[in-house]
């Protein structure tokens, strides 16, 4: 199956917005296995909207449109796909009492212009959009099966997966489910990881093996195809052992768990508060940590100790001739132990740049004070000041969880 | 004038990345006063650019094809256009002597690969490319304008504003330059800013005055076309002299200033040091002040009290029954000067969410210690968790920049 989107909106056309729907349909459809060959955006105009759907009916097995589908006088999509296939646009007296109903259900009475929203191309099926109040439409033509969506991305995103893809795969005569895993890994290079996995990259064709770097945070997804969902499971779990069994201790959470997330919940499991001691970070760790609702219960707080003289003074570090150095990482983090009266206290210091500091950019030394042990490690991270304080948090973060699990590292 | 975007690459149709390129461009042709009616993708496959590159060129007075004109066999841009265009792909000694002169000048050996960019349709022109090793292309055909420059958004930027736009423009018969200042605005509503300068808006076509509000700061941009770039800046000054007494204290700063940078400079120039003292906003303060390059200068450190036994030890609140609060607020920043040994102190409590804590999610007290007065304030910030933290950073450092001015709100 081919299928092609159409964004509707001047908006688009003026770079008032970019046309991320564009690639989050893109990338669903090539998820499931469907090709797509052609994107295309148009402004609000009825002849030339209408012009963009016939070509795309006439070349895609399926087309998507999003945007133009809401209350105001310039959303015609709907007259632009009556256009494009010569059917007349009509009232639904039933679909406007279900509008209506969708506005009394959130106790509020529908403003008039809504109605609009009643008129659909003839023989076109309302698809119920429980994100916002503009139904989608669907109907096929000359064979095509043609879908227009909201633009709103949560509502475009919602439909998409619960209407328009099933319905294409379906007609494709795809009936099986998608399931996804998503693996989180940190402080493996991405040539390395893309290594150790490289036979289950090209290797595995169902569960199929990706991966995706962002800010230095390596994702890998396994994505089973089966008949149901419990099939895909199955497929997707002796890859995902076989993942984690490679990666080992980078593997450090699955899906929506943070990194944070989970350093504050092995805090939460062991009973223990925690604080920090930072000085080339300048307080990004405690807001990482405080990111999270419900950190309270296990975040007391932090020094930003950005002049050398307040990790002497306030933290107990001895030689301040030195800072980017891994006694005043250890001596930080202890120091924040007594200072913010905490279990456990994670320290960074280093080089961020665009000048160095004693060691050349990049360089950081992290810290972690357990009730057992104190031990520090120095890192080299790439990138500007600001790519090195976001690598630095999180390298930070991840020592704590290592530190916790008790899996100490080799200095 | 219309112009018409193509972006070439199946990484777009396949949403692996997002078509910013798209309104770069868009907003860039409206900067200017140029018409677009149409957007397309397509991915690196030869006769489909061709077909699309045909479309254009029967329909718009200007192409601008971005991607698809590197060195790998991927690359099919230029073949596409000689099949669009009918003209033959020939090879210019010339160009490649000259490429070979760019990667020398880098102090490196051209791969051959690269040869392959010294190929192009017959008559067209190269463009220099500065930022990358791909050069632009430009050509004529049928009355049309036609333009190949990179994907990598850097080397398009550059290529468009210092190629494409000023052939357009001449081609249209617009020898204009075009300048504009950005005036930066923090507290004032977005309703209340278009209210405010409504006349502005809608009354002034040159200079035209548009704004922009993005994370809650709101950009006001002032745009004047002119014969040089002299008289440009006359037409501006007036309107950004209006604009200010208007808004007066809620411009921070102009172009690419910001708050942090702002308020930094501030200090440097009264010679004072700062600290500060939060708790909702869990670090992000002084995280934004060391966000700044040379930020050591003047920032000495600072203590997120997150539990209120912290604010009581080390900051001296004296009740913390209730700590979102103007009294707490003020000992905190009292407090902070001592602690830090600091001139100016700024500090933050508050109600972040999801649920709320003594007061209604999004109440925020901040207060400023200067060595002259203490005076705290309280806020009501819309948003959830994240956007309650991020607008509470940027309110502590304008009241920060205010009461450094001397100019104290009234409680």
């Amino acid at each position: 199956m081919i299928v092609e989107v159409i964004a509707v909106g001047t908006e688009l056309l003026l770079g008032q917005i970019v046309n991320s729907n564009a690639a989050t349909i893109g990338a669903a459809l090539a998820e499931r296995g469907l090709d797509a060959n052609h994107q295309q955006v148009v402004g609000d105009n009825l002849d030339r909207a209408a012009a963009a759907i016939s070509l795309a009916i006439g070349r895609a097995d399926a087309v998507v449109i999003t945007g133009g589908i809401g209350p105001t006088q310039d959303d015609l999509t709907r007259e632009a796909l009556c256009q494009a296939t010569g059917r007349d646009l009509v009232f639904s007296e039933e679909y406007a009492d279900r509008l209506r109903g969708w506005w009394e259900r959130r106790g509020r009475e529908m403003p008039e212009s809504n109605v609009r929203q009643a008129f659909h191309p003839d023989g076109a099926e309302l698809l119920e959009n429980p994100k916002g109040t503009a139904p989608g439409l669907a109907l096929e033509h000359d064979g095509t099966l043609v879908f227009c969506i909201p633009g709103v991305p949560a509502e475009m995103a919602h439909l998409l997966q619960a209407e328009v893809i099933p319905r294409i795969l379906e007609a494709g005569g795809d009936e099986s489910v998608l399931v996804s895993r998503l693996l989180r890994s940190w402080g493996k290079a991405e040539s390395d990881v893309a290594e150790i996995l490289d036979d289950l990259f090209t290797g595995s064709k169902n569960p199929s093996v990706a991966f995706l770097a962002s800010q230095g945070e390596i994702k890998i997804r396994i994505s089973a195809k089966a008949a149901d969902h419990q099939a895909a499971v199955n497929l997707i779990e002796p890859v995902e052992n076989e993942v984690r069994t490679r990666l080992g201790d980078a593997i450090f959470g699955a899906d929506d768990e943070t990194m944070e997330a989970v350093v504050l919940n092995l805090l939460a499991s062991l009973g223990l508060k925690i604080g920090t001691a930072e000085s080339m970070t300048g307080g990004l760790v405690s807001a990482a940590l405080t990111s999270v609702p419900g950190s309270s219960e296990v975040v007391m707080g932090g020094l930003v100790a950005y002049h050398s003289d307040l990790k002497h003074k306030l933290l107990g570090v001895t030689d301040i001739s030195m800072v980017v150095d891994v006694d005043t990482a250890e001596q930080m983090a202890i120091g924040a132990k007594d200072l913010l009266g905490v279990d456990v206290a994670v320290s960074v210091t280093g080089s961020a740049g665009p000048d160095p500091l004693e060691r050349s950019v990049g360089t950081v030394v992290i810290a972690v004070s357990t009730p057992e042990r104190t031990q520090a490690r120095e890192l080299h991270l790439p990138g500007d000041r600001e790519r090195v304080r976001a690598y630095a948090v999180t390298s930070a973060l991840q020592l704590t969880r290592l530190a916790l699990l008790g899996k100490w590292w080799s200095q």
